[in-house]
């Protein structure tokens, strides 16, 4: 084996802070044109460099007037002014109203010298070149005068502002269309590892190669927290190359990031190339996840090393690395990047370093709840299955149902799912879940869905196949699912049902025991045991493949298609869609399972809507 | 006049929104790169197009093994393997695992054929082409299983699904780089009035132009809520022009809104060409303010008309047209766009009309208070003296002091101040301020600031000259300014002091009576007075422009830099911050006087923060 970095003495996650805090991450101000300032911070005060309005402003139509010639005017004594002529916004007044006289004027526009006030129209009669006013009038009225608004010299907005609509209409009134703002940190983001692929390109498989998932998120989370990310190429670890990628990056960006890969050799690279070309300031932190986590500097740069998987990516980038990019763009945390809730489960830990735990939010009509999601780190599934990130401190061994938690969503954008269902996956069913607001449904088969909703966390289960022992639910009736034996098209094969599953010389593509498809065939199989006066065991043995089980609906079908099997487990529905042969073994049918506990909520209410509403359409609506 | 277009049928606030909701705002579904996915909403479902991982993957470093040949192995009892090879992550296995083989393997690799286990490192000695391996071994140790992560098939995000990092992470990991989205409706925007001038373009002031706000808030506004403006050239009142553009804008956007002007004129010119070319839906809505709002189609477009005032028209923009763009770009409404506050005064209203009220918030550590901000709708200062609205329904006629009210924020992004003042105005209190997280300041004059303060809303208030009647506050020097006349630099009329302002002829511009730069020049009047045996009315009728008042601390130097006066009231540091003469008639303290409630408030303590370091460093650190 290659020679192992091992990090013994792990720092504290605050001196992690500390030292990233300690970076130079850039964001010094710059100047964006007003259209580009929306999202900005302002860096400097703003004055009003000219009065708003800069002249004394008609706020209403009617006539400009002195005001002390409508002293003690009324509707039965008006005063009649002549008409000495009109201005209209936007245009330079060329008369100059002296005692006795009146001049039309548009909102807007400039009263007129002379004139100290306006009477709205509605309150006078023109005729023949006079205008009678039937008001008295105070100098002022209907006038706004210059500076009244915002006068030069005053301030306008002060540094640290963040640019909404209203900042900008206030920086348009005083004609700024040039902004200082807060500048952008550029944050170059490397990964490593010789099997990544980026998205789009084609991925073999074979040769284990996987698309580059920590690239993306974490760009997407430099630029959520108002960096701007560039993307270099992959690095693999090789010395030179890794070296040739980092100092190019750490050239262009403020901050470069490397994540990615779990090879333990690649990090090791990296440690190096900072070690001799920069300044390693921290090298392993007590945070699980993200032990072997990376700070220093490299060529004038701020350089941090991500862990590879990509929640622990994630996790530690939001952690440890997004407030210092809001620091230096001038940013404030969003306030919905945090939520509060409480812990449906008991969750135990190892003491000794910070724990991060990814958690998921379900609503309980009011309640919030928290519940620990492990898939392992390396399941990119956990990203949207967990919803953000609790803390836990070195000391707590457990977690207790009931304490109330912090939760560090994902992204301030991330929202809890209004309904989460468990069970048998099934097409029909990823449609019924279109039509719900933000559902959130794990596939995890029948028999462990079924289990889930005895312990109370899910909202519903989905079961498949032979009826459940007894269950506390409400149950709805679903839907009904033909199943049997996938096969290539035309059924080169020729078969004909299970007997030839038993007989022939087949190979089988099976699911698992958790899958309501797998307990119908087992059923069946018991039947033909019977049938034959033998045991399920002796008719096992004999399908090659029974024990080759896969994960979802479509696997199977897909081994098949691929050639690299000649029967799966599976459904008519799929056989239709990838162009099988089908050899139907039998219908199943599909039940919801409501929680007993949640027959109230709007997410199980709005899952029944769409029950009802499929039942209506049938299933010529869903597949 | 010209002939004006009244609304005399208002319709009901509930069929503008129906008759919005029924225009197509377009947002049909579009393609995106996965770079550009962030903050976009997903049109349609997506599903799992291929395993992963694509294949059995290593999740340690270590040996890949055949299961069985590791039964009942531990440390005092290892089994002997032979390594036949080893397989890194990227690169296709070139060995097969046979029984008693092993080959090393690197995370992230693919388990080669025959193998079904990875057994770690650390759990195991290499010596002489053989791995002694320490412990037993179930089938699907450290691998995770192709498809295991999420299968081909597999539903991955529904549609409506908001991206975030953590969907652009699924989307990379399945390999999509092309997503699905809404369509962002495109929105163009027209500003209606003679008068207005784009900012960065020259204003001339005289013939009435002020800069165009409504345009550059909407677009932010648009753009906030999911939508693309575009920003068309200003039209005047002239039917043809104004015909042309709305005919332009409409063949190249989903939906047209005009906005800009205040003129009557205007607005009936762009009721004809939408009845003339269109079809107009609604005239007037029963709304204050909005009520000249128009609703209608053009050209297979849809179009709404906005009034012309800046908060009027973000307010109608916010409250009828936000929605319906948010609704076309499939984004829900922000969570941080109302906030729930208690009103902090008592407001009466005028009924049968649906009133959107503009306030202020104003956090009371803990409670957040709620006042109403009426400086008159033209104010463009009012977006950012505001923060939201709170619809008023028609037939309520007071909100009371205490009661609870839903804001909804010009702006999700919108924060309530951390601190708010209000008083005199102040060049060394702009640094002041500078220092602050969050302030707002309202420069109302010492008088007035005073007078609020004792009402109690304002944490604090500035007052600067004679000391004030009894205020139950907490008081705090501040610092000392040197007041006086301002005059051309070089002090050409040889002004000497005040008996050169009441005897030579000297044209002033003063300050009004709240202004505690005003209150020391009427006491200075008074000793002169006094000296003289005279009256102050004497001496200030006297004075030319002694009633000629502006609003701000630079405003009567800037009418005399601009040659409109002889000599201004004003500042030391103004005199030299514009390069004119100064005639020093004294100094007057500022001091900073807090809110008795207010006193343990985090904003006032950071202000006391400020203020001290003020006292530290000297005006020196601040003018």
């Amino acid at each position: 084996m290659s020679e192992r970095k091992e990090f013994h003495d792990l720092a504290p996650p605050e001196d992690a802070h500390e030292a990233i805090a300690s970076l130079d991450l850039g964001g010094d101000t710059e100047s964006v044109s007003l259209d580009d300032a929306r999202g900005r911070v302002l860096a400097e005060r703003v004055d009003a460099g000219l009065d708003v309005p800069g002249f004394d402003r008609a706020s209403m139509d009617g006539y400009a007037v002195r005001a002390r010639d409508t002293f003690g005017a009324d509707e039965a004594d008006p005063v009649a002014l002549d008409l000495i002529g009109e201005v209209h916004a936007g245009v330079e007044p060329s008369v100059t109203v002296e005692e006795g006289t009146a001049a039309e004027i548009s909102t807007g526009a400039v009263v007129p010298q002379g004139a100290d006030a306006v009477v709205m129209v509605e309150r006078t009669t023109e005729r023949d070149g006079v205008v009678e006013v039937e008001t008295g009038l105070a100098p002022g009225d209907n006038v706004m005068f210059a500076g009244a608004d915002i006068a030069a010299g005053e301030r306008a907005l002060g540094p640290g502002t963040e640019i909404t609509p209203r900042e900008i209409g206030l920086l348009s009134a005083l004609g700024v269309d040039e902004v200082p703002v807060r500048g952008t940190p550029t944050v170059g983001i490397i990964s490593t590892g010789d099997e990544l692929v980026r998205p789009g390109q084609s991925l073999n498989s074979d040769a284990g190669q996987i698309f580059d998932v920590n690239s993306y998120t974490i760009a997407a989370g430099v630029e959520e927290a108002g960096g701007e990310a560039v993307l270099y190429p992959h690095a693999g670890d090789d010395y030179d190359e890794m070296e040739r990628i980092l100092t190019e990056a750490a050239a262009e960006c403020d901050l470069v990031l490397s994540s990615g890969s779990t090879s333990a050799s690649a990090v090791d690279v990296i440690y190096r190339v900072i070690e001799d070309g920069g300044d390693l300031l921290m090298h392993g932190v007590a945070v699980k996840p993200g032990k072997p986590m990376l700070i220093g500097r490299l060529a004038g740069s701020a350089y941090v090393g991500l862990p590879g998987y990509p929640v622990s990516a994630l996790t530690i980038f939001q952690t440890f690395v997004a407030p210092a990019i809001r620091e230096a763009a001038g940013k404030p945390e969003p306030r919905t990047a945090t939520v509060e809730g409480t812990m449906a489960v008991e969750e135990r830990f190892g003491q000794g370093r910070l724990r991060l735990m990814p958690v998921g939010l379900l609503d309980d009509d009011g309640d919030r709840l928290v519940y620990p999601v492990d898939k392992g780190s390396g399941a990119t599934t956990s990203l949207t299955e967990a919803d953000g990130i609790v803390e836990v401190h070195p000391d707590t061994d457990y977690v207790s149902e009931g304490e109330t938690v912090e939760v560090r969503l994902f992204s301030p954008d991330v929202r809890p799912p209004t309904v989460l269902g468990v069970g048998e996956d099934d097409p029909a069913l990823s449609r019924l879940l279109d039509d719900l607001e933000r559902p959130r449904y794990l596939s995890v088969g029948t028999r462990e869905g079924v289990r889930r909703l005895r312990n109370g966390l899910p909202d519903f289960a989905v079961a498949a196949g032979p009826v459940e022992r007894e269950v506390d639910a409400e149950i709805h009736d679903g839907w009904t699912r033909e199943w049997g034996l996938l096969v290539p098209d035309g059924n080169p094969a020729d078969v004909g049902g299970l007997n030839d599953l038993v007989d022939a010389d087949l190979r089988l593509v099976n699911r698992g025991t958790d899958s309501g498809l797998r307990r119908s065939l087992d059923a069946a199989l018991d039947d033909l045991a019977d049938e034959r006066g033998a045991s399920r065991r002796e008719l096992t043995d004999a399908i090659d493949g029974y024990e080759l089980t896969v994960r979802a609906y479509e696997s199977p079908a897909r081994k098949v298609a691929a050639g690299d099997a000649d029967a799966g487990l599976g459904l008519r529905a799929t056989a239709e869609k990838l162009g099988l042969g089908f050899v139907s073994l039998g219908s199943q049918d599909v039940r919801l399972l409501i929680n007993p506990d949640r027959v109230a909520k709007s997410g199980v209410e709005e899952l029944r809507v769409a029950l009802d509403r499929l039942s209506l359409d049938g299933l010529a609506g869903f597949e």
